[in-house]
C-alpha cells in the first residue's frame, strides 16, 4: 500500500512540476489543459437539512438507472457474444462504424431541432460569457443561433467534448441555463448510446458517460429544488455532481473510492456528506436488483469472483460438500509420460495431487502440481527418465525459473499442443523436484464457510480436502510467530526444512521453485 | 466497510444540522465552536519545486524527532511500570499532580521571561488583530504587555488552548509573528513534557501535542524558507502543517490514514502531494530506528502482534519447528474432572485438542477446546456427569450462549478461583457439544512463512499441526465455491454437516456455539 502511496506523491509533484515548466509555453500543443477537475466552487458552499429529501431521490434514481444500465448491458454483451461476434471480425469493426454514426448523427441532427434561446444575464465577475466566443470552450453554445445573444442549451451538452459539456453542467451560478426538455432528450438519447456502446470493439470506458449521464438528471432535480425551495441557497451545479455520484454508485456499487474520486474531481470537500449519502442510497436501491457492472460482465466471462461473504446455505455444508461432483486424479510421484499424458487428456483438472509410499508402505500426500508445469516438463523433455526411481540431484539445472512463467498474453498450454513420440511415452518423470510440497488442507468436514474465508483471504486456487487427521503434533499460536531476532535464531539455523526429509531420496529443491509454488 | 461509511455519513450531516440549529443562539454554552478544522486557506495554494527539498528537511526532523519520542516514551513506560507503579496507586496520582504542576508552571513562567514585540503590520482584510482583543482567541496575545500595540509571541503558543495554539501555528499571513528563540524555547519544553506525561495515569492523548510539536519545528523550517526563497509564494504556516504531518508520520508510522485525517482538518486538497512525501519520508527515517508508537507500546503490554509480511528466517523453518518447544497437551472427549484441572493447573495453554477413539480403534482429533470454555464447564457443574460415556442430549438447553463470552472489562477466570469438591472431582464431563469441531490444520512440514500468512489474513489464534496426510478426499477449486443460487441448492439440502456424523453418539451440536467457534 505504501509502495502505492508513494508513487502517487511522486506522480502528483511531479506533473505538478511538468505543468508549471509548460505554462511557460516550451511544450507546444501539451502546454493546454490539466488535470481534469471540474470546479464547482463558486457554487453551493453549505446545505440544509430540507435538502436531504432531493437527495435522496436522486440517490433511488440512481440506484434504478444504474440497475437498468447493468441489466441491459449484460443482456447485450450476451446477445453480442451468441449472434454477432461470432461471425467474424468484420461485423465488429461495422458495428463499431455504425455506432458511431449513430453518435454523431444524434449529436448533431438533435441540437438543430431547438429552438435558440435567449441569454440570460450573469454576473459579470463570474468570468462566464453568453455566447462564448467562438474557438473556446464554455458554457453557451451559439451552434447554428442567428443572433448573437443567443445559445442552444441542447448543444451546450451535445455539440461539446464530454470534459465540457460536464464542466457545464456541474456549473454553479447559470440557472435556467437548460430547459428540462433540452435534459430530458438528452439523457434519453445519451443514455441508450451509452448502452448500446459498452461492450463494443472500441475502448470507449465507463466512468465519464456515466458522470454525463448522472449529471444530467442530478441537474434535473436541481431545477426543481430551485423552484420549490426558493428561500435556500441552492446551486444546480451541485445537484449534477451528486446526481454523477449517484449514477456511478448505482451501476458499479462502490462506495469509498467513488466518493474519494468525487472529491478529488470536484476539489470540495464540503459537500463530501452529501455525496456519500446519495452512494449509499444508489448502491442500496442497485443491490436490491442485480450486482454491480463489473461484477455481472467478469461473472459473464467465466471469471470466479467470490463474494466477500460466503452464502448463507455454506454454513450447513462442509467441505467434502463442495468437492464431491469430481473425482481427484492423483498422480504417483514417478510417472509414466503415457500416464501423465492421459490423465491430462482425460479432465480439465489444473492441480493434481501427487501420492507416494512412505517408508512404513503408507501412502503420503507430498504435493501438489499444476497442470500448466506439467504441460512444461512434457514439452520441453530434458526431464524423461529411463527408471521409474527418484531422479538424481541436479535435475533442476536443466530448467530456468522463467520456463515456468505463464506468458501473460497466451491463454496457456494445452495438451493437444504436444506431441510426443510412442518412445518418449514410455518414459519416466519424476515430479517432486516440481511440486509445492505443502498446499493448504483442511479437514473433509469443516464448515464450508470457513473453507470460502480461507480461499478469499488468501486468495487460493487450490485446496487440499483431507480426512480428519488422527493426532497432532503442535499447536501454535499467536506467540510461537513472535520469534525474537536473536533469541529463537540459534534454534533455527539448525532445522531443515523436513520437506527434504519427506522427498528424502536425493532431489534438491530448488528455492524458487518453491516460492513460486507457495504463492499457489 | 459501508457501515463505517453510512454512519459517518449520518453523523457528519446530524452535526451539521445542529450546527445550524445551534447557530441560531439556541443552544446556550453549547452554540460557540463547531469543528475542530484549522483552516489554512488564504496562505499558500501552490508549490515549486525549489520547496521539494525544505519539505524533505522537515520529513527528516519528523522521523528522527518521531523515532525519539518513541524510544523515549518506551524507556519511561519500562521505568514507570518496574519501579513507580508497584509503589501503589496514590504514587500514580502524586505523579499526575506533579507533571500538572510542571506544565503549569513552565507555560506560566516561560512567556514571562521573553520580551514583547511591537506588533506588525497586518493587512486589513485577514480578520486578524494584533494583539486580539480580550475576551477574544486568536493570534498576537498581549499577555503582561505593557503598551496596546504589542504583544508576547510564546504566550501566543503557551497561553492558550492547544486548539489555538495550533491554529495560530498554522495561520497564514503573519510573517515573523514567532521568534526563533520563542519556537525553539516551546518546541524543547513540550517536547520533553509529551514524553513525560506520556502514559501517566491522566488520558491525555497524543493526536494533539503531535501536531504542536511538529507544527512548531515545520514553522521554525518554514521562516527560513521565506528567508532563502524570497522570490516564491510560500507561507509559514503551510510548513507548520507539514511539520505537523511529519512528526505524527515519524511517531505513529501511519500514511494513508494521517494523510486523510491531515487533509481533512486543513480542509485543503492541494497540498496533499506534499503531505504525502512527509509522511513517506519521516516514516522511512523512523523506520530506520525503531517501530511506531503504538507497535512499541502494544508489544510493551504483551500484545502478540504479528508484522505485515513474515520474517525472512521463517522461509526455511516449517511449522513444526515454530511449536516444537511445547508439548501439545491433549484431552479425550469424555474427560474425569480431575483430569482436566490438572492439565489447566499444569500449564498456560488457552486451546486444547480433543481426541476420541474412531468405529477402527484409531485415535482422531475431534476440535479444539479453549481454556477459557473449558473454566466455564467446571465453574457451572452442570454438565458433570457419573459415567465415562458421551452425553445424552438436550445438554445445550442448560447453557446461554452468553455464558461463554468473556466479558470485555474482565482479565477473564483462573482455574484456582475455582472450587470443586473431591466428589466432583471424581465426575467426567463430555466435552464434544462445546468443541471448535474443525480448526484451521496445517501439515507439520509446511513453510512458516506460509502458517504465518494463514494467522495473519484470517485473524486466528490457534492452529494445529498435524501429520501429512495420507491421501486426499477432495480437491476444492475456486469454481466448487460459486454455488448457483438455483442450481446447488437441491444437493445441499440433502447433506447433513458431518460434523455430526463423527461425533455420531447422541449429542447436538448447538449451531450457535458452533458458529461462535468457527471464530476461533
Amino acid at each position: 500500500m505504501w509502495r502505492v502511496f508513494f508513487t502517487s506523491a511522486v506522480v502528483a509533484v511531479v506533473v505538478r512540476s511538468a505543468m508549471n515548466w509548460c505554462d511557460s509555453g516550451k511544450c507546444g500543443h501539451f502546454g493546454a489543459g490539466g488535470f481534469i477537475i471540474w470546479d464547482i466552487s463558486g457554487g453551493q458552499e453549505d446545505y440544509s437539512y430540507q435538502e436531504l429529501l432531493p437527495v435522496a431521490i436522486i440517490g433511488v434514481i440512481g440506484g434504478l438507472l444504474g440497475a437498468l444500465f447493468n441489466q441491459l448491458t449484460l443482456y447485450i454483451t450476451k446477445w453480442r457474444r451468441t449472434y454477432l461476434h461470432k461471425k467474424g471480425k468484420r461485423v465488429q469493426i461495422f458495428e463499431a462504424c455504425l455506432i458511431s454514426l449513430i453518435t454523431s448523427t444524434v449529436s448533431f441532427v438533435l441540437p438543430l431541432l431547438r429552438k435558440c434561446s435567449p441569454c440570460p444575464e450573469l454576473e459579470t465577475n463570474s468570468g462566464i460569457q453568453c455566447p462564448h466566443p467562438p474557438g473556446t470552450d464554455g458554457n453557451f453554445v451559439n451552434f447554428y443561433c442567428s443572433k448573437d445573444n443567443e445559445y442552444n442549451d441542447l448543444a451546450t451538452i451535445f455539440f461539446n467534448s464530454q470534459d465540457d459539456a460536464i464542466r457545464n453542467l456541474f456549473s454553479a451560478k447559470t440557472f435556467h441555463e437548460y430547459s428540462a426538455q433540452s435534459l430530458i432528450t438528452f439523457l434519453v438519447m445519451f443514455y441508450s448510446l451509452a448502452v448500446v456502446t459498452f461492450g463494443t470493439a472500441v475502448p470507449a470506458g465507463q466512468f465519464v458517460p456515466g458522470i454525463m449521464i448522472g449529471s444530467t438528471y442530478g441537474r434535473l432535480v436541481g431545477m426543481s429544488v430551485v423552484k420549490f425551495y426558493k428561500k435556500l441557497n441552492v446551486d444546480e451545479g451541485t445537484y449534477a455532481l451528486l446526481g454523477a455520484a449517484s449514477f456511478l454508485g448505482g451501476s458499479m456499487r462502490m462506495t469509498v473510492s467513488l466518493c474519494v474520486i468525487m472529491v478529488e474531481i470536484t476539489n470540495n470537500l464540503q459537500l463530501l456528506p452529501l455525496i456519500m449519502l446519495v452512494l449509499l442510497i444508489s448502491k442500496a436501491v442497485g443491490d436490491f436488483f442485480n450486482e454491480g457492472l463489473y461484477e455481472e460482465q467478469a461473472r459473464l466471462k467465466g471469471i470466479p469472483l467470490l463474494d466477500s461473504r460466503p452464502k448463507q446455505v455454506m454454513r450447513n455444508m462442509n467441505a467434502k460438500d463442495a468437492c464431491k461432483n469430481q473425482k481427484v486424479v492423483c498422480l504417483p510421484r514417478v510417472s509414466r509420460v503415457v500416464d501423465i499424458v492421459s490423465v491430462l487428456q482425460s479432465n480439465k483438472h489444473n492441480g493434481f495431487p501427487i501420492v507416494e509410499r512412505g517408508q512404513n508402505g503408507e501412502s503420503l500426500v507430498i504435493g501438489l502440481i499444476l497442470r500448466s508445469h506439467l504441460l512444461v516438463l512434457l514439452q520441453s523433455k530434458v526431464d524423461f527418465q529411463n527408471t521409474p526411481f527418484p531422479c538424481g540431484p541436479g535435475i533442476l539445472n536443466r530448467h530456468n525459473f522463467s520456463d515456468f512463467v505463464k506468458p501473460a498474453s497466451s491463454k496457456g498450454k494445452s495438451i493437444d499442443d504436444i506431441h510426443l513420440t510412442d518412445e518418449e511415452l514410455g518414459l519416466y518423470l519424476d515430479l517432486a523436484p516440481f511440486l509445492n510440497p505443502s498446499p493448504y488442507i483442511v479437514p473433509e468436514d469443516m464448515s464450508l464457510a470457513k473453507v470460502y474465508n480461507l480461499f478469499r483471504q488468501l486468495g487460493l486456487r487450490h485446496i487440499f480436502v483431507v480426512p480428519r487427521p488422527s493426532r497432532v503434533v503442535g499447536l501454535i499460536t499467536r506467540k510461537d510467530l513472535l520469534l525474537e531476532e536473536d533469541g529463537n535464531t540459534a534454534t533455527t539455523e539448525l532445522q531443515s526444512t523436513s520437506v527434504r526429509s519427506i522427498l528424502s531420496t536425493s532431489c534438491k529443491l530448488s528455492f524458487s521453485l518453491l516460492r513460486r509454488n507457495a504463492q499457489n
